[in-house]
């Protein structure tokens, strides 16, 4: 019996009214019946959204995880021809999830070490499998046989599919950003990293509205009604305003384009 | 101490909002304060729905489960009449609940060998049972006496309410159907089995209102707008669309009666 | 390595849509990565809500708790000059939080042994503390450490911010009371304890309207569209009503004060 401490992170577009997740746990303690802690990252990601759950699994580089499975299962394509993958990544960590973009931040923050298709057709480790639930019947299954010693089932590929979340554009007089999500309070994360400079003043230029923002530290600086950039706990600035949410003001989603404009 | 894992399964109606799920967890741990590893299945069931908790309960039945606790919280006549039961299944499993037919579907799935009212009128073992929270009071209790070893408040007992959510009927010309689940994508999930022949364009009743389907492998094969029946991860055939909710369209809910016509 | 289980309980207002309360996780067990087990109470208090989420962390007392380490993170003066604490209290249980109020009713009715403030200017233990994080920068760490035995970084202090929820006026002819909570039922759980004694039927006086009321035992007594006060499993008044939630007829929430009128 292995005794080490096994973390396995879960992203997903499942939701909590369903048996989806209970069921990958369980595939995953039948393969593995030893000491795993699970920790359900998220599994709110909207229906589809690769940008968001790329982004939320890409905010785990910024723990200081080793040894642990991160397994991300946000799969419009589920069925298709879309690969299903696996990540050697250093530290000892195990990415398993659709190849649709939605690892390659994380796997290429963390440092890839070799990728694996999972032969989903073998079927002396696959049986059974649905068309519309790889989460239970590919993903969750490989992570476990993985955890257990297996690799035959694993082939290697070179690629996978590509999807730069952090491009953004600073030019002489605006910076043109994504916005990477919307978080619980309705804070706005961009994609400008915080070691970009950005004056105290400026107008944010959202879907054919501008906004005046104050550069601030924290919460609690801005009045009521007054909109902020601040410099996020995960590296980026975002938009924000004092208990009310600024997505509801500015009405930016994830994966919108916006403007900063820096002349005035 | 005891050192093979045990799972522990929870389904409630009791939402993410209040502690009560944390509390029969930490009675549980008082109890059997060893190696659990509780998988929270989903608290979100409609208020009071029985059948779509039986249901969600069954699923429990398409995995491996072993060695494992079941405990359905969907009680709203907790505090009158009904008995609390504890069922022993095949393969070391053990069901708690109230005996409102919430747990009859897996339980005969997995196969019944014992079943048991608890007595909490014992003083023994319960004290202070509240009027309204017997899933900290009673279910969470008896199930980690039993984990401990205890059985003195358990009686054996007959039978338990039946709840046969799986009767449909297939007739000449219609498939007469029960709604067993929406799940978070808004599949609407029946109970016509998947081994259930059905033709691939046909007409769906549902409310006094008809909807084409055609049958698909996978949700990427509709266009948008269309609706799909396909054989879903449970194995049974599901109401679909592409990346929007068919629920919405269709505007059925679970424990809804609907039909599916054969004849053109 | 420690072979006592441990039980972290977590309360938040950060929702289930991020990786925040992961993050919060993925630090403990990084500092302390052996046996713990996390009991998620609720991510759902809304944001800022400090009244709501010492009603639901006092509830933790309920119950048995021992040599657990309870983590309540809803801060909305995060970055500002509010205490981040430790409070050590009876049972071997430690309270980690904002020194907001937040934690006052469950230190004080647990027993309070020792009060510190958490010193994250300490380089040592504290590195890259951000502005707006303090759960996973400060809280999470701190707790995370005093399980693996330092506390160089605690500093002792007298006293914590007071919180009293339970204050209420039992007059002459009326019971002045404030909301506690609101659960997912809708029962409005107020702070008047059970062993009050209330007449069978009474009025309530609620944001100016009059609502009547009759003392229930539990909620299947109640008619349709009838409401009802119980006595909860929390040892307060609750009023209710069956298969609806009260709290959407007589608009209360959290922090409200409302009347129960005693003459008729």
């Amino acid at each position: 019996m292995p005794t080490s401490l096994k973390k396995v992170f879960i992203i997903t577009d499942f939701g909590y009214k369903d048996y989806y997740v209970a069921a990958m746990k369980s595939v995953i303690l039948d393969l593995y019946p030893y000491n795993i802690t699970f920790i359900d990252v998220t599994h709110e990601v909207e229906p589809g959204d690769i940008l968001d759950a790329s982004f939320i699994a890409w905010q785990l580089s910024l723990l200081n995880i080793y040894n642990s499975g991160v397994l991300v299962v946000v799969d419009p394509g589920v069925g298709s021809q879309r690969d299903a993958i696996l990540i050697e990544c250093e530290k000892n960590n195990v990415l398993v999830g659709p190849d649709n973009g939605v690892l390659y931040p994380l796997a290429s923050t963390l440092g890839i070490k070799k990728i694996y298709y999972i032969d989903y057709t073998n079927q002396k480790y696959f049986v059974n499998v649905s068309q519309t639930f790889h989460g239970r019947d590919v993903f969750a299954r490989a992570l476990g046989l993985y955890f257990g010693g297996d690799r035959e089932f694993l082939k290697e590929k070179e690629n996978i599919v590509d999807n730069d979340i952090f491009i953004y554009s600073y030019g002489r007089d605006r910076i043109v950003f994504k916005v990477l999500h919307i978080d619980r309070f309705g804070n706005v994360i961009t994609n400008i990293p915080c070691y970009e400079e950005i004056p105290n003043k400026i107008n944010l230029w959202a879907k054919g509205k501008v906004f005046l923002l104050s550069k601030v530290n924290t919460f609690s600086e801005l009045k009521r009604d007054e909109l902020g950039l601040l410099c996020g706990s995960s590296g980026f600035y975002e938009i924000v305003s004092y208990l009310k949410p600024a997505s509801e003001v500015i009405k930016l989603r994830s994966g919108d384009t916006a403007m900063i404009i820096l002349s005035s």
